[in-house]
């Protein structure tokens, strides 16, 4: 099933999205994070009944528009990639043969950057002049738990959406920690809505983004270097996930720092990006 | 004026403390994070009136317990700290002769790792073998906003607080970025109180630790290599902060990783922190 938070006459609210007919069903809770919390207890209740709207007619938000805290995000996922960034010139300290890491980097942007599918990023020109796109698949946890070993990680997967990572080179590389690149506001985008993990093979999705129509990144999730089962064991090691906790998986080569010379976003830009059967996330730059 | 989160007959509630009578006067808001965005009209009625409660009588709980988001903390922050982390091989991608860096370097701990004043640190033996203390001089943000200059920067600041910004070591080196060493469940003591920012002269606050009644951490907070103003500035390019919003000022020198073998926390230990004019944050590891 396909879960969406949308706007419609003046509300916000969650519902079961189909969308080959292109409608969404309303669903009676609070917001999105209820339904995750209480999922076992609302899903037989769901139905797709008469009480549907048009998606034409609604605004979509991100599925989660306030994460309850900071996303988790992993960087250098994809090998790809990991070259990429460390020839780029904006990885601080990159070590030349090493661009692979043994362990995953991970790191978080703040829960207030989220923005939903078609709303407009601000590129910041006062703040970065290297603004960049990163495609990702995303995790959504379901079944809150600590110390997950990874032949039970899936079970506490409730679906996946897309984020785009947007991130200021600049910054990430000044501060070192990347944090500061990665927290500016509306450098979130999400959605366009939750799939349930049920319909997917998260380990065999193609990932893809372009630019003003042209196709940038084009990868498949099999290439990640931390599978998802590691992650979550790695992640959740001592630190409690809850319910509606978002893990971004990291991106793939293609991103705007691994040409020469870097082809960053600017004002009137448009990024699409999609991931197998987890649907289009599109949204303008200005 | 000192506002404690406090536990009493069963009930969470916000306090003026008397620090010298040792009492703590009920504050009617919903919590700290109200009284703090709402503090302009709720302070005049803020009294020391008959309903006081001896503070032998409550337990005193983080002031801030639940923060909306992550708390945002700033690494290698006085000089002779960043010396003793890039010489004891826990930095990742140390480099000789700049252990200074030219940008703040800023991470996050996840707010549901808070715990508050005599709280049990858990040191995770299964998760690290690496676990060290931070005393932090922490900004508590009152007024939010964005792109704050450093000459403004003071009228955002509610006031201050103690964060331990408790480490496993090895896991803050083995992945490079910061946060998942930062991020372990009961890693984030905070407290006793906030001290408003009338009481207090930030840029010349005594900063110490003691383990088990052993001094170690003995610094001024005028040594700060980004000092507030410009960590506000540079947090808040681009990114809203918010009231309540937490930001830990990095540590100083005297960790445990600074001493030859590492001095590492282990079950059984005590660690007591103490800033000028903000109070004493003591808590037990197990």
């Amino acid at each position: 099933m396909k879960f969406a938070t949308f706007r419609h006459g003046g509300r916000e609210q969650v519902g079961l999205v189909d969308s080959e007919a292109e409608r969404v069903y309303p669903v009676d809770v609070a917001d999105m994070v209820e339904l995750i919390a209480r999922y076992d207890e609302i899903a037989p209740k769901i139905r797709m009944n008469g009480n549907a709207v048009e998606l034409s007619q609604v605004e979509l938000l991100a599925p989660i528009p306030y994460p309850r805290r900071n996303i988790f995000c992993v960087g250098k996922n994809y090998r790809d990639h990991a070259r990429e960034f460390a020839s780029s010139g904006y990885e601080a300290g990159a070590v030349k043969g090493a661009e692979i890491d043994d362990y995953p980097a991970v790191f978080t942007k703040p829960a207030t950057c989220v923005v939903g599918p078609g709303a407009t990023v601000d590129t910041h020109p006062k703040v970065t002049s290297a603004v960049d796109y990163e495609v990702e698949l995303t995790i959504v946890i379901g079944k809150g738990g600590r110390d997950i070993a990874r032949e039970h990680a899936l079970e506490h997967i409730f679906g996946y959406t897309i984020i785009n990572d947007v991130t200021a080179r600049d910054r990430q590389k000044n501060h070192r920690q990347w944090f500061l690149g990665k927290a500016l506001d509306t450098f979130c985008p999400m959605g366009p809505w939750i799939t349930t993990a049920d319909e997917v093979d998260a380990a065999n999705l193609q990932v893809r983004t372009w630019v003003n129509g042209e196709l940038r990144q084009d990868a498949n999730t099999r290439d990640l270097i931390f599978d998802i089962p590691g992650l979550i064991e790695t992640i959740s090691a001592g630190t409690t996930l809850e319910p509606g906790d978002l893990i971004a998986t990291g991106t793939p080569a293609g991103v705007g720092l691994g040409f020469s010379p870097p082809k960053f976003l600017k004002a009137g830009d448009n990024v699409t990006m999609s991931i197998t059967g987890l649907g289009t996330l599109s949204n303008p730059f200005a």
